[in-house]
């Protein structure tokens, strides 16, 4: 791809789009060190919207934020089997330090439970020192074979919470409120709706007892994996000797949570509302939510427009996060184009004769319109148009996601039918077997994204597995996943 | 050090103070990986809000975040010799990831010049692409062998501010101006006075032209260096091809700065402000700033003063960070030890009596003051109030460095007699050469920490260095530091 040059059109290669798209809105760069990426200050500046919003909702909920150190003794990580097993393979281990081997082998932090559980041990003596609520902002490492900007990195940053309470209900309840909190900043702040509900035990976080998911769809009709939340009952607290004096006097383990969401999510939302044009911000997490434009051939009117585009700058600096592109020697195309492929949702153009007339032209991001807006209107309309330009993003995406939602397919053959075809999500009866899940990964490489909340069956009941036929234990949302 | 124990006094030793001050704040902790703490949530928060400031503060200065991998390949910081000779011996190596051997090892980041600069050769074509005037909120590590909560610790939180110019001027003006951002920031917000100037060559930065620092001066009479800004001239640009096509059509090297504070100013914070009683937060990065303490004997008053109580942190909860501290089954005199030893400026006390009278009872932390305020005058005043303590915070501190800074010491015989004794800053006379350096380091373990800028001197001019007694340079002030 030249710096010029279109992107390959989503619908010929919606891989090579997604890659083009990032590289040309500066979003994200790869890096010397095999897997890892850089974050650029247009995609960081995503991150940095997304954390403030996600950290306030937190606060909300009394979730205080604290740091843990990125290494953890390889011991901490074998003490707990299923998450052995689970992160063993794909650490970074530091074997040596200030020009000597270690005793014992550090690995670089793939999540933090283990080392959080032994510190909050150290904190928890009784019942009134529960619940701890705690967050931390990190990077963390999972080597990965294949890897994708943002969606599958060697190191990524995310947070991720860890919380302990004295009975196995409060800590239901707090997977639970978090699933919820993510959904609300999915859909209010990304503008990318998800289904919820319970991961199967095959896709269930190593060491907890329930894991809850959040499921996106992409244009593409693959899903995305975009928070989860889990249950870790008492398997953590009871390695890490994680005890507290019950008010009755006995000493109990305490029960366990944790959840998370990365910068995973920024692929989510490029690949959610991105174009052949490139990437779509939705306004409320666009480094900048308008960008004016001014037009000027003769010096006489270059100074003209410009005044007045600086002029609505600053009267709506305070209200919205909008920059003037006044730079010289670059046509206006050239900018449109620019800020297009960074998914500014609106541009203003300001040329002379707008000026006479006394108002600039906008055109949406989103929709290929343009529609004049008097000077004297600006303050009120521009908020309320990305308001609107917010609420359609997501209204359009919801729609796009239902549209490739399948409720009525009852036979194995119309499920493969559909995966060979435009995919998207299948609901359908499960019979709960691990052995269909493999069956149909085998087969069509899809899986059981969730078990979906009961707000996203649509009323439906089935009887039988849409893979073996036999009695359906609940409903899977079924889809390729990223 | 009992829970419910006085701490060591500062006079007794201070080492033992600062340590005790920092658990029962609860600001930090010791982790089971050797030498790195756990951060709690009332140090983060102060961590948090030292952040936002600054960071807006860089914002202003047109600087973007963005982030780079953690890990860096050997062979990067290999390639610059200095720089090398300074971090190699304190690195942690990641020899193995993914079950396997790297084929080359990987670094985990003791700082991030070679990586970022790698990556500024390949966004940068022609001088149109410059300045970049990027920073990034990390975590790093250095191998430490003594290891002291936030002064010195394996890995630590810090910013780092990478810049590249067309020309040195340019590159000089970006290094002096964060040196005053930071000094700024220091004064305004942490009330941490500072001195600042050039640093002799043997204290200058691995790789860089020319090294600035903020130094303070702690209760102990031990500077502190807070933060440093490098001029890195032309040094890396070699290393890493950071090349551009200047406008009169030659290739040229860019000019790199690099700057930094570090989770160290926590371990600042207290140190300066500090007292028998524990830490004593500045109102403007306290994470609570007024904490209301109701008093109550029978159901009947605590309904009474709760309700006070609550109605003055609604009415006060958007001006300032307020606390009602309405546990029950713990003694007032508990909850103000709990929050003097927290240092939160303001403690405001309301019983049963107060209630009939129409006002609280204020409590400042940093004096031995309790002061009536009429309940409708709350909302005015406490804000000023805790301005004033900021202010005041500042100027005790200023005054306390200032009664131990020596600007008449002519003879190396009362230089050392000012270090047998209370120590503190000496301003002197100082002839350039590193014998003179490493003869004092030699006989007092005394530094040179900045040869300061002028507004510090009081319109000295020594004429002869004070250790060997040559002719002058300039002057420098020396001091013990941490």
């Amino acid at each position: 791809m030249g710096k010029n040059k279109g992107l390959t059109p989503q619908a010929e290669d919606f891989s090579a789009w997604y890659n083009e798209a990032i590289q040309k809105a500066e979003l994200a760069d790869h890096s010397p060190v095999r897997g890892c990426m850089v974050i650029r200050p247009w995609g960081y500046r995503i991150w940095e919207l997304m954390q403030r919003d996600l950290d306030a909702r937190f606060k909300e909920t009394g979730v205080e934020n604290a740091y843990f150190p990125v290494f953890i003794p390889l011991s901490f990580i074998e003490r707990e089997k299923e998450h052995l097993e689970g992160f063993a393979p794909e650490t970074a281990v530091v074997t040596h330090a200030g020009g000597k081997p270690l005793e014992e082998p550090l690995v670089v932090r793939p999540t933090s439970e283990t080392i959080i559980y032994d510190m909050f041990a150290k904190w928890v003596q009784s019942y009134r020192d529960l619940p701890i609520l705690i967050n931390q902002w990190a990077n963390v490492v999972r080597w990965e074979m294949r890897t994708r900007l943002f969606l599958r990195t060697s190191e990524f940053l995310w947070q991720e919470g860890h919380t302990a309470h004295a009975t196995e209900p409060e800590a239901e309840e707090r997977t639970l409120l978090i699933l919820g909190v993510y959904r609300e900043f999915m859909e209010e702040y990304l503008a990318l709706p998800v289904i919820t509900g319970l991961k199967s035990s095959s896709e269930t976080f190593a060491g907890a007892l329930r894991t809850y998911s959040c499921e996106g769809l992409m244009r593409d009709n693959w899903a995305l994996q975009a928070g989860t939340s889990h249950n870790l009952g008492q398997n953590f607290a009871k390695q890490f000797e994680l005890k507290y004096l019950a008010e009755s006097g006995s000493l109990e383990y305490a029960w366990n949570t944790s959840w998370g969401v990365s910068t995973r999510l920024i692929g989510g939302l490029i690949m959610t509302h991105g174009d052949d044009q490139g990437v779509v911000c939705p306004p409320r997490l666009a480094p900048r939510q308008a960008v004016v434009v001014p037009i000027w051939k003769s010096d006489e009117d270059r100074a003209r427009v410009l005044e007045v585009a600086h002029g609505i700058a600053r009267e709506l600096g305070d209200a919205i996060r909008i920059h003037v592109d006044d730079r010289d020697k670059m046509k206006p195309g050239a900018k449109y184009y620019e800020w297009e492929a960074k998914g500014v949702p609106l541009r203003l153009e300001v040329g002379p004769r707008d000026v006479d007339q006394g108002h600039v032209m906008t055109a949406r991001r989103d929709r290929r319109e343009k529609v004049p807006v008097k000077l004297e209107e600006l303050a009120a309309d521009l908020p309320q148009r990305l308001e609107t330009i917010q609420a359609e993003l997501l209204e359009a995406a919801r729609e796009r996601r239902e549209a490739s939602s399948h409720r009525d397919v009852t036979t194995y053959d119309r499920f493969r039918e559909i995966y060979e075809g435009d995919g998207g999500f299948v609901y359908a009866g499960w019979c709960g077997s691990a052995a269909c899940e493999e069956k149909v990964k085998a087969d069509t490489k899809v899986t059981i994204r969730v078990l979906p909340d009961e707000e996203f069956l649509g009323g439906m009941t089935p009887e039988t597995c849409v893979v073996c036929g036999g009695k359906a234990q609940s409903v899977a949302a079924w889809a390729r996943a990223y």
